[in-house]
């Protein structure tokens, strides 16, 4: 498999702890993001969205949005499994990667801070507004997880394939996580889990 | 079961849609956005995160962010199917839901319209920010869907489920639709559909 990724991008790094998770080797094609190489024709003719990370499997076709592929590496390399077994369960793990994959990271991606930039806000209303939206989600996942473990039992699973890279650019935009309990020691067993170390944004080919 | 729903929420009206598709029957509860009542004590006091959908189910759990109940009504009432059995072609349609779901639907939600309102921009600029998100989204779609029928194939599925909902706010916020046939056409279908028509805003218990 061929991964689009870029070392500090929230939803790559997300696709690079499932991959990691369940043990599958992939090239990493960097894509540049502040060069804009994601806006470049030739990754436009891969993919239209023109954003990463895109998953070229071995039968050759690319897949798009994170999401969508987590869920397909899922379906097909099961074991070790990111969702438990019970629907409720499945439904309770995927709201907390859904409140953190819809209503918090696409609102501090690269493409509406720029957007935001181009209205005429500058770092400290940028930050605050980042601030706003990452400490909002935080304060309902903390309450949605569970008391031990990782978000929802003592495997990791697919909320803490959301949460970790939510933590990473929480820290990166200074948000206090002090008064959350339950998000901090899910980071805590995270960064001394192998797959969540080997996919961190430090660690990549194209980390400068 | 019972849906907290607001007649215009797009998340909301996206549930509506697949739950007609599924002939499942449920009781709507009212939340209106606009009064602020989701984020009334009784009402965060059952989903912490403030916002619809919700929805209960008649064990008494209470589900909240619509792609994790939509992907929960699919495992616990799989006829009629809202995704195709081969898991590339789920991932293509997961693909077209989660560019929806995340990249272009959580910029222009009640939320974040407040949000830039209280940065101090005025209706023109909110609403070009709106077109900005919902043209580059679209655009996008309209490459990735398929030549006939609804997004992919003659059945509606998981992506018209996100689309349609998606269309609906585009034209409120008068988007230019001409430029994408295969989106209009789909469009045109979903008009003719009776899950599609039962679910609309105009025709919900809370419309006014």
């Amino acid at each position: 498999m061929e991964l689009y990724t870029y070392y500090r991008s929230t939803s790559s790094y997300r696709l690079r702890i499932a991959l990691a998770l369940k043990q599958l080797d992939y090239q990493a094609l960097p894509v540049n993001l502040l060069k804009g190489e994601q806006r470049q024709a030739a990754f436009l003719a891969l993919n239209p969205q023109g954003r990463v990370p895109a998953l070229r499997i071995d039968s050759g076709e690319l897949l798009v949005q994170s999401p969508a592929i987590i869920e397909y590496l899922e379906e097909v390399y099961p074991q070790p499994a990111l969702l438990p077994a019970a629907p409720v369960l499945r439904a309770q793990a995927r709201g907390v990667a859904a409140l953190i994959g819809c209503d918090v990271h696409p609102l501090h991606n690269v493409s509406v801070l720029n957007q935001l930039r181009a209205l005429g806000h500058d770092d400290s209303q940028v930050n605050a507004w980042i601030g706003h939206w990452i400490t909002q989600g935080l304060a309902a996942v903390e309450q949605l997880i569970g008391d031990t473990g990782f978000c929802f039992g003592d495997a990791p699973g697919l909320a803490d394939v959301y949460l970790i890279p939510q933590l990473y650019a929480a820290e990166r935009f200074n948000i206090d996580l002090s008064g959350w309990p339950r998000i901090r020691r899910v980071a805590a067993l995270a960064e001394a889990h192998d797959a969540f170390v080997q996919a961190h944004p430090s660690r990549q080919p194209d980390t400068p």
